[in-house]
């Protein structure tokens, strides 16, 4: 018996990133959540403490800064790529990189030509992998916040000795959305495709008449999938934040799913994938990203 | 000497109310975060545990959501003071209610009657006081997160033996908005006043030439005063949240403000009021809400 | 009529400071979260922009690490006067600074002269108050979060059409404990008033018998006073956080008092003041610090 | 081409379940978080919105309150094998299931026998798999927060042309851990095991002096490994919560690692496993579970 090193990764996480650019008087505001993590030959750090391998994650985070100035960020997908691949090519003991970026967004105060309001929490993100010369990149959303006041139904699940709960044909339906999408290939017009897929998302969880979380869930993937051929497979956390009818009836009071009590915990949670059954080989696009 | 009770109330906080109403197939969704405080002849309670005279937070609780059944919710300044009135007029040991109330934003996803998206994370918000037979409307906004990519400078400010800032004429200027107006009387347009309020606040924050935040934030209340006759004070809480420009000197590289480390803690924090000096009394208004 | 300037500060907030201390090998180890705010004569930043008076909130930033270094910090009230002191004292336009100081505990590691292990949430806080040549002193608790199992009972409550609510004279009483108490005088130990303080409540919550979280705040601020002739009032706030006896009857089994679940919101939230009737003025001790 | 359901997993997140018991007068308190997931023949939800095969969230949390009343807790991990073989066993569609438990801690208050304080934010956690008649147990614990005020270096490290970092060889090295070991079977002394991996790795971080936080993470992983035969594998995720010397050069200070700046974003973080090379197969144990 040996006690060996397994997997590993190490890298700065959280580096905030802003960027101005400027067309004349015109500002654009860019605003970024850029984590590193390099994968490699790593075992001399871990087992002796000599970090001769081991770019320090200073200087990680002094890349990113230097990046954004040495080209404009331009897609986060190609910004990551970029990333990815320098700590890659240029350190020979790193064989891997994960780069995860989140965007945020920020809208311009109508008719001002350097100010701006921050949109909500909804996020766009990346996560993209680097191993040796192959690349993967797997691009999201989240943090859209939706829901739908009616066409939800949840009825015909089993009864066991511990259900008690009633079965409707009528709900409040409302989650927040995290998805994230494989792309096969790289040299994809990722500002497209991402528009592409959310307005694809909103659009079938509102028009989607839905018996069952998972069913619209599915719907959305599946949806994305038939739309967009770059996307081989789509993964999507969906929790099921209850709007609980409140009933009035100790006060004389119908309550004809008019007044909600929108509760924080427990929360359903629903989690899934949709794939194509041909997609190309996923290898090492989900490595340590979450399952759903 | 004795020891005695002093200024005290008590209440439910954070009831989390939403409310659907239909106009045919057309939805529209409300969510909305209500606090209720009742104040009062509350001494037995505290000095024996005598509850006679305690409305228990649970049926004030029970009381949000019935009222917003009862009849529709309408402006969160109305919904306040229908609830603080009910507290006070009917509750004789209870001579004042503070009610406080978030709203959430909800966009309609295009297209669609039922289906919607949750708005960002600013907020409406009002903290209605009722005092016998009077009254205090105090509302505002919060979470309205706003940057200036230039137009902002600062400098001329004295140096002490700790001073090491570097003066600037050009810098980035962001912050979190927490505003809150005091209105003269109650009967006003609400919706109206709010929107106006918001988009002066909004236009001065992006037009004004900002030599130090403090500068931008009078402007701001100044605005409202001079265009909102109904407002007779303004309460201005405003985080100046750091956005460094990052030394790549380093690396080669100059950095003309286009590079930026958006940096969580410490930040400045600028907190200051506005009012006519002609305002009519404030009365209990402000009674345990945060000063700024 | 006229517009003007009303009550304003400002500052560095959540500066975030660490210390080690050393005795041979033996560290000591202290943790700070500081926020400083600066008044006085601040009209000229507000109204022109002239900066002239307003020392940068990055100087108060550098002045606390700086005062750090140059002698020990001690108890955060000492460290808080003399921070508030010093800018009062050194900066003309300035008549007054509030610095409130959070400390939060770590605990040696058993047997190691430099490891730790941090402590809970709980922090120990002071809010200093300086005007001139006066100041107050106002420190506290928060987050001191504890639970009775039994021993609270709540019932005898008024009954209106929207009481729903079940009496009981056996039920979870769970809180989380902030606390502030004005010292009289400044003169203090500070670090035995303050343990001796917090063991009052603590003891005080476990060993009264409550019919209503009002009661049972009102007895723990009326302890402090009892003991500690050098505090003039305690002001608190406590979240009633509800347990709800789970209803097991639909599976067969009876809940006596056994299995609960732990809400999130909405929670009763009691706020209140225990004062002696001839302390000291507060002066402007309590400006600008929430009310309970 | 088609597309098709992928994993999928779906459950009820984070009821909150206390439980209190009584031996006489002297009554004990435990407080936890339960995560349910269910797997198995579900493709029917997901297509058609037939549920009928879906036992709802809502059944799933009454089972954990209902469980929790028919027989004493016990060992988080002996009361998530319960829930998950329950569910697996019951439910013919339902193949399997993951179960997520933390423990949060509560201590008696000295003399009383039914009064508590709440401990820190960490967490002993644990994560069950059951598939079929087969189990496997993923413990561990969350959010212990350390730190060693000496006995840390970092140098040795390559330079490229993006490396500012200054070598160091007496750092503070901070860190909030959190671990996951796998067990090799599921009749084990899950408390005291858990007692003594908690302390073989405090005892770890203090007493190993640290050239990189890479070596410390393995070495706490290798210390269990060589203590405890029950565990096979230990997963550890550690951010290093950076503590900046603070530069007072410019005030005539010279700061020798006696002043920090406690930075929160960004933060480097370290990750890795360290496995017993004959260990049997993980199976489905980290299935769903986060990578570190």
């Amino acid at each position: 018996m040996a006690i060996v090193l397994g997997p590993n990764q190490y890298g700065k996480a959280e580096n905030r990133l802003v960027t101005v650019t400027r067309d004349g008087a015109v500002h654009t505001v860019r605003d970024f959540t850029v984590s590193t993590s390099l994968r490699g030959d790593l075992e001399d750090t871990h087992l002796t403490g000599d970090n001769a391998k081991v770019l320090a994650t200073d200087t990680q985070k002094n890349t990113v800064y230097a990046f954004a100035k040495q080209a404009p960020v331009g897609e986060i997908e190609d910004f990551a790529l970029r990333l990815g691949r320098h700590f890659v090519s240029t350190q020979e003991p790193i064989s891997g990189a994960r780069i995860l970026i989140d965007e945020h967004s920020w809208q311009r105060i109508e008719g001002h030509d350097h100010a701006f309001v921050a949109g909500g929490d909804e996020k766009r993100t990346t996560a993209v992998t680097v191993e040796g010369s192959r690349a993967w990149v797997v691009s999201g959303l989240t943090d859209l916040v939706v829901l739908k006041s009616t066409g939800s139904e949840f009825h015909g699940y089993p009864r066991d000795p511990y259900t008690t709960l009633r079965e409707t044909t009528d709900r409040i339906l409302a989650t927040s959305v995290t998805a994230r999408w494989r792309y096969q290939g790289t040299g994809i017009d990722w500002a497209t495709s991402f528009g592409e897929i959310r307005s694809i998302m909103l659009r079938t969880f509102a028009a989607k008449h839905s018996l069952s979380l998972q069913q619209t869930l599915y719907a959305m993937g599946e949806a994305v999938l038939r739309a967009r051929p770059e996307v081989a497979e789509v993964r999507l956390s969906m929790p099921n934040k209850h709007h609980f009818e409140v009933d009035l009836s100790a006060f004389g009071l119908e309550n004809h799913n008019e007044v909600f009590y929108a509760a924080d915990r427990p929360y359903g949670l629903i989690e899934g994938s949709v794939l194509r059954d041909d997609a190309e080989d996923a290898g090492s696009a989900w490595l340590t990203l979450p399952a759903f």
